[in-house]
């Protein structure tokens, strides 16, 4: 875990005034669901290896007492690790007060008792889009084109989508021969072709026992899942009899439809070799890349059975989660959020130095009166050593300083310049 | 602990929106720290009674089964319970790096856990601000203008900043006759005046074994303490050799320059009553209310010995913190935060009908030409039902709806009225 200075908490939140300006024009609202949730929900929750990294919270008062005396367990709540967890409980426990289809924009911390490593933190904030409630390739269209949307507002430029189906996944894994019961083992090796490639994957699926036969029509099966520009149907054309008629056409139509709105110089494409681990996962599955970063900057699919676990009905539900952390990290290389076309001129901080034995009464107004003028004023007293203070004013990003030096008069802003420019 | 809908959360952010840029406007900027801190640091903060309301976090792993084994402490980490101590942390670990003075706003939720009751939940948001390395009465003087700003600007009229001093508490505790060592439980019994009336104070005073004498010069000096405009000068008459000269001083230049400058209708008032509970206030305190609702909205005051337990030098600090949640509830009553003046009108969200089977890219065409024009659009599918598919729309803050009947022509826009009305 980690404290967050101001320039990246205003970062940070510049990125979010701009995500959440996008999703809202898609008709998407922000909800919050608290920190806390309990433990039983959270413990089964097909989280998979998430839910061994829960921070646990222990039981209070009596209750604790009483379940030291009995061996129970003595935890009763943890802390969220990701927002889907909770979106299915708020929906489940509020629907009826929700609009339906529910479009929810959430943006906040989630919590992992995962190893410190670098560039990674046990607490962290996700950013995800769901729609709870409709089961339509509109929902896949609208999820890839604001999340794009957004990504471009920010300015992330090339972006590729990578699409895929789960039924076209379990269509590939019967093409092949793969038992049912083998089937999760397939998608975990074969969800590792990125950094594996082809041969670690048939030996982690040989040496995981897989039937001969189904590993071979895989191996035969491989060049054409890798194509770097196979379609829907030149794969189709490889898979006979492929069944799921519906799931091509789905994708057949989220894939042209996204095309043709979506920002410019990004795109959509059919990846069959792209599985995203999550078991909840049942029907189109997607991830954003940005030209010039490798590794996927966004993620989500469709989790159509999860929050009828919950419910006991079925509610049809896709969404899309902004690696939020990463996105923030190239964002700080590249210095910001760029401005929008149109937009006010950012507000010049300032310094206003007075002497703390002088006039407080017109050191208070000269500052309201800088302020009247749109600046930011933070009121200093000034220091004996004044050119350090400049400096010093400088490093922290003031723009500019101001003194009281005659209380009758109003104090002239000036420019802080790096002292050797000033030469 | 709750769940937020979405008319809450934008009440929330649109608040936080306001506040933050009456704060910027004064040169403070937002930092933030994580949810969980070491349970030492947090164990040992004079938090007062919210230690014994800490969640506590159990340790994972290897560490956990041998603090099992040794029966040792089973926790390592905690829910932060307020604002101020992971400041004192975050700026003993950082200040290399932050600004000097550092100006910080924090907003964020604490975890707190109580018996739930009415109205309180166990976890909350606070919104402070802080001024940490400057002693100066300029300080107390743009905590207390820009907290009022900022209320003000919510709408909130008739503020009434009341103030009092740590030193002058101890000085009518000297002029009673208290023994030192008895001070905190008379400020723990006077601080109980509001609620308890002179007559219950003295109670407790009496059943807590207070020396009789130093109770009855409590009790004359109360009418002094409790006139309804005491003046400085008025209550330092009644107290003759009082000391404490600066403090005096101090609080005469916070009084006069505040209300010089304060937003119309609000003023700050000397109260002697006021005590506040907390250990670690050292100068200034005060509070805020607003007219028509009886209880503070906003509190704060100096402490200037909190950072110097963790830094090991002394850091002077000062900080207000509005209450949040109890904001949000008078707000939401009130139906609001009110437009600035020059703002742009609410964008307004409608609801874009079209048939699961139509024409997909004409309706991702539509919602985004709709958009163009400034609408926040809700891609939606019709229902059998369109008239009970309106009123949802409507109950769920839909200021319009538009169906692409035609995917030839622009779809028209048009308001949705109760059906009653439209009757």
């Amino acid at each position: 875990m980690r404290d967050i200075l101001p320039d990246e908490v205003e970062l940070r939140a510049a990125a979010v005034h701009e995500i959440v300006a996008v999703y809202r024009a898609y008709g998407f609202r922000r909800i919050e669901t608290p920190a806390l949730e309990h433990l039983t929900l959270l413990a089964g929750s097909e989280g998979g290896e998430n839910e061994k990294l829960i921070f646990k919270v222990m039981k209070r008062g009596e209750e604790l007492e009483s379940a030291r005396r009995a061996g129970e367990e003595l935890a009763d709540l943890g802390l969220r690790f990701d927002l889907t967890v909770p979106l299915a409980r708020y929906y489940a426990e509020n629907h009826a007060r929700l609009p339906d289809p529910l479009k929810a924009i959430q943006i906040g911390p989630v919590w992992r008792a995962e190893r410190p490593q670098k560039g990674r933190f046990r607490q962290f904030t996700q950013c995800d889009i769901d729609v709870l409630g409709l089961a339509s390739p509109l929902v896949e269209i609208e999820l890839i084109l604001a999340t794009t949307d957004a990504l471009a507002r920010l300015g992330l430029s090339g972006l590729t989508v990578r699409i895929n189906h789960r039924r076209l996944l379990e269509v590939v894994a019967r093409h092949c021969g793969f038992a049912e019961a083998a089937h999760a083992a397939f998608f975990i090796a074969f969800d590792k072709l990125d950094r594996l490639g082809a041969e670690g994957v048939l030996g982690e699926l040989r040496e995981g026992g897989q039937e001969t036969k189904a590993v071979r029509s895989f191996e035969a099966l491989l060049p054409v899942l890798q194509k770097a520009e196979v379609s829907l149907e030149g794969l189709r054309a490889a898979l006979p009899g492929a069944g799921a008629t519906d799931a091509w056409q789905s994708l057949a139509t989220i894939i042209a439809t996204a095309n043709a709105e979506i920002a410019a110089g990004c795109r959509v494409r059919f990846d069959p070799t792209l599985v995203r681990g999550m078991g909840y996962y049942t029907g189109p599955i997607f991830e954003i890349a940005a030209a010039g970063y490798p590794s996927s900057i966004a993620g989500g699919g469709r989790y159509d059975r999860m929050i009828g676990r919950l419910l006991g009905r079925e509610v049809p539900a896709s969404g899309f989660s902004i690696g939020f952390e990463r996105l923030i990290s190239i964002l700080g290389e590249r210095g910001g959020v760029p401005a929008r076309e149109g937009a006010a001129a950012p507000q010049r901080r300032v310094a206003l130095l007075v002497d703390d034995s002088g006039d407080v009464a017109a050191a208070v107004r000269a500052a309201k009166a800088l302020r009247a003028e749109g600046y930011l004023v933070s009121l200093e007293v000034r220091r004996k050593n004044v050119k350090k203070q400049l400096d010093d004013l400088l490093t922290h990003g003031f723009w500019g300083y101001a003194a009281l030096d005659d209380p009758a008069r109003a104090p002239q802003v000036k420019p802080l310049v790096r002292r050797a420019e000033a030469k």
